[in-house]
């Protein structure tokens, strides 16, 4: 019998709660958005997103589900079934999320699975989007902070406790600016969202360029997207601070692919939306710091699709054994199967 | 049947050859060296690995050798067959090793396994040496130049190509000194052996030291162990230059930690040598380099076995299915195995 076809991804957000009925190896049937509501508490959020499971299910016959499973920020244990302090939810200590949503579906066997948002956005690429023809990459997600995932052979590289991944905490400077986890240099401390405007602020304040119109005099309210917009427009000055923002993100990238020998490179979330103004700069610096060795074959891609690719690649964790199951060498998971739904 | 108790570990450097029968989970039952003879070419060598290897089959009966591995330096290939451009080795371009040594060995099918020397150097540790108890680390050489390793769950992390754990090369300041691999501020440009050297000399060279004694007035022939048996002599200034170089290391695995949530290192070369001089302020600065949530059970050990763990590693390549043969996700790779001996 081949294995139930069809499976739940959940993304859960600070702001929005999506849902989405996935199909192997295909890709969505349905989607569904709410808001989290996270100010009324875990209890709510949990209600609400088996709501949006049964939802999901509804489309197709209960037997054809193998699971659901469910892309969250924050602390995720090494089982993938505990969700710890997720940032923007207020009052979430600590919860078994597969125990919690399995209560509320009515499926005591039903497989669940928890995993990093980062890593379940880079296993959707991997499988539905941009990765597919790479089965090794780095994923980096550029949006206020600096994220990232590695997929290794098809599979998410979880590290010895599933923190691994962390990109923006790699330093290019070890006497550099400090980022916000105390680390001197990290490449988030130049490409995460608050430090790129405060970055280009300074260097802008005395060059000529339409943000003094846009962002106030002093460029206080400078945004990413400000500078993106007026790089489109011609503002010689803000494509500097692209070219500038890119050389930094491609020495980082050098770094990383000298140690993994993983020589893809997709780069997500909204700050990428500067695309090339942003990216030739970078596969220039990356070029150029990579060793000789490795300079073959390397790609740097943008992710298309957005926020889709985390709840492509979270119902895509119930269609993989995982290799943080392995219990030791030569032994491989058995992939986790839900039972006929009742 | 439970599977042969030996194998046959070779280290080929460029000053010596060297061979040993490992009895797997065990250790050396014999070991060997001669010298590598590297001026006479590929054939010469490759004659002299299979005496080695034919003087160390003879102890045990041929069908409880369950095969050969080999490390080396230069490129080796995905399949682990194949050795290209060896440094140190004259007039080897490319040669398939497994061939050739199956050849002359007069056995067609023995396992034969080649890898990395760095790679194996870790695997030793990961099996017989201090890196035991931890299933994931990362090693470092710290000799001529810096080398490494990563073990991923008692496997070597090998990345796309085989090139993975080139942690030398990972970079600490994207606008620093430039490594001979053309990597500005890569680690090894602070601590590859002629770099270190050059860098404490400038920074000695106005300083009261003992080495001005040891190393001429001007310090031209300063070396790594007169750093250390002036450290341990009580010079100041030396222990200061350890100091300066172990933050610069510990840097540089906070990095890589932050990356990869692999927190056991372990250190190995010529220049480990050093100890706590250089192992000390390397702790102090990882610890404060790696970020909170994967800052606990972070370990730094030093290699005691030197080149052993080299030629015990190789061996145990017989003893491992390799995780680079793995086909596809879900499929693990067979074990090769070597038939009985004629």
């Amino acid at each position: 019998m081949s294995p139930p076809p069809y499976a739940i991804g959940i993304d859960l957000g600070g702001t929005y709660l999506r849902a989405a009925l996935v199909e192997r190896g295909k890709g969505f049937l349905e989607q569904v958005q709410v808001e989290t509501e996270a100010e009324k508490g875990p209890d709510h959020i949990l209600d609400r997103a088996a709501d949006l499971a049964r939802r999901m299910m509804r489309a197709v016959p209960g037997d054809e589900v193998a699971g659901l499973g469910m892309g969250a920020p924050g602390a995720i244990n090494w089982e993938r079934t505990t969700l710890s302090h997720p940032p923007n939810l207020s009052g979430w200590t600590k919860v078994n999320v597969r125990e919690a949503l399995r209560e509320r579906l009515g499926q005591p066997d039903l497989s669940v699975t928890l995993e990093n948002d980062a890593n379940v956005a880079a296993l959707g690429s991997a499988f539905y989007s941009v990765g597919q023809p790479y089965d090794s990459f780095l994923m980096v997600t550029l949006g206020t902070g600096v994220g990232g995932a590695i997929i290794y052979r098809d599979r998410i590289f979880r590290g010895t406790t599933g923190g691994a991944g962390e990109f923006g905490h790699l330093s290019i400077d070890h006497e550099g600016p400090v980022a916000r986890s105390g680390v001197a240099g990290a490449i988030e401390a130049y490409l995460g969202q608050r430090f790129l405007s405060r970055h280009a602020r300074y260097r802008l304040l005395a060059r000529e360029t339409v943000l003094h119109e846009r962002a106030g005099d002093d460029l206080e309210d400078l945004t990413p997207k400000m500078l993106f917009e007026a790089a489109e427009d011609g503002d010689e000055a803000a494509r500097e601070i692209w070219t500038w923002a890119g050389h930094k993100l491609g020495c980082a990238l050098g770094s990383a692919i000298n140690l993994l020998d993983i020589r893809t490179v997709i780069v997500g979330g909204g700050v990428a939306a500067a695309g090339d103004y942003l990216l030739d700069p970078t596969r220039e610096a990356m070029q150029r710091t990579v060793i000789a060795g490795l300079r073959e074959e390397l790609h740097l891609e943008r992710e298309p699709l957005g926020n889709d690719v985390a709840l492509l690649g979270a119902a895509q964790l119930t269609f993989q054994p995982d290799p943080g199951d392995v219990a030791g060498p030569g032994e491989t998971a058995p992939t986790e199967r839900a039972p006929a739904a009742s």
